[in-house]
């Protein structure tokens, strides 16, 4: 029986990178056996960027290599600090998550974020093999498009074109947070100084 | 004559994303032409990534595409908020840069970075298009590999299997800054906190 608090990740049979490839296959299964799915996966990855569109056939070759992950409701996908023992790139198609970046005890509002169709989860350690720098559980339901690592090698293997497209993507998604990250930084600066002017004005009147 | 104030970017001359092009390319050359320096761009984009490692070929397959660009002491090289006018993506060679996040204001330390040799900037605007995230400065005379986005779209055409490594490694470096401003923003979330607690306290007492 496949443990309910652990999320399937649609991680490849075949990839040497992923150690518990073997509970996971039994729980998923390709992506393409849901039509439906396959077909929101397909938009979803086609977000126009600046510099490379996927055409939709281009995005059908991506859905290809993917595995529908379902992930029942109060699960922690990923756990900040984690190493990337699950090497699986997640794309929500149904239901949401929320990521906690550890920030609570800050400025409310910031700390956490619930996300839904369209964002993905778990690219970055992907990419880095990094610990985990949020975690994340399933408020819902879930349902996802997963593409492991050994899925993604492939996909660079056999479609370099479509692989390094869908990677302009993920850089892209990446960087928008980067830049959303350097806003909040800016808010928070700001905080921190007009505490700190408070502070010293409280003194100077005592 | 160039004006010595506006950087070389590097641009491809046949790239209609580039509009200032023409002025450009008088004042770069391809970085073949450099074999210690194209050696150097080759070694630096070979960092290693969890996922995927360019071979030397390879990255010789990028320099290719890779223009030199010599920038002066004292250059604005990008400023904060500018639209992505100059889409080129510099591999830093030789000489130093400043990063100024806008951050100046809040606690110290944080708010500009020197980057050498194998820093890469210029990217994300490359990639999405959107205003500048970070205004950068050289601190001394910058040799720099440039990889224009029409440089990038030939590689992507040309050398797909290269390019969709390529991009893997720059969102590798994209991720990379996403975690360590992640720190930052924990440093100043909790700063933020103790601040506030003092100040509550000090209400306490008067």
């Amino acid at each position: 029986m496949p443990d309910p608090k652990t999320p399937s990740t649609g991680a490849e049979p075949t990839s040497p990178a992923a150690p518990d490839a073997s509970a996971i296959t039994s729980r998923t299964r390709p992506l393409d056996e849901t039509p439906t799915l396959a077909a929101m996966a397909v938009e979803l990855i086609r977000t126009p960027t600046a510099l490379v569109q996927l055409s939709a056939d281009e995005a059908r070759q991506v859905v290809a290599f993917m595995r529908m992950v379902v992930v029942p409701k109060d699960t922690v996908l990923l756990r900040e600090g984690d190493a990337g023992s699950v090497n699986t790139m997640l794309l929500l198609l149904e239901g949401q998550v929320a990521v906690d970046t550890g920030l609570a005890g800050g400025a409310p509002g910031l700390e956490i974020a619930v996300i839904g169709p369209g964002s993905i989860i778990g690219e970055m350690s992907l990419l880095d093999g990094a610990p985990r720098s949020a975690s994340c559980t399933t408020v819902s339901i879930v349902k996802a498009a997963g593409l492991s690592r050994g899925g993604l090698e492939r996909l660079i293997e056999e479609h370099p074109r479509v692989a390094a497209k869908l990677m302009v993507g993920v850089a892209q998604r990446i960087a928008e947070r980067l830049r959303s990250l350097g806003q909040q930084l800016l808010v928070y600066s700001q905080i921190a100084a007009s505490l700190q002017a408070r502070l010293d004005q409280q003194r100077h009147e005592t």
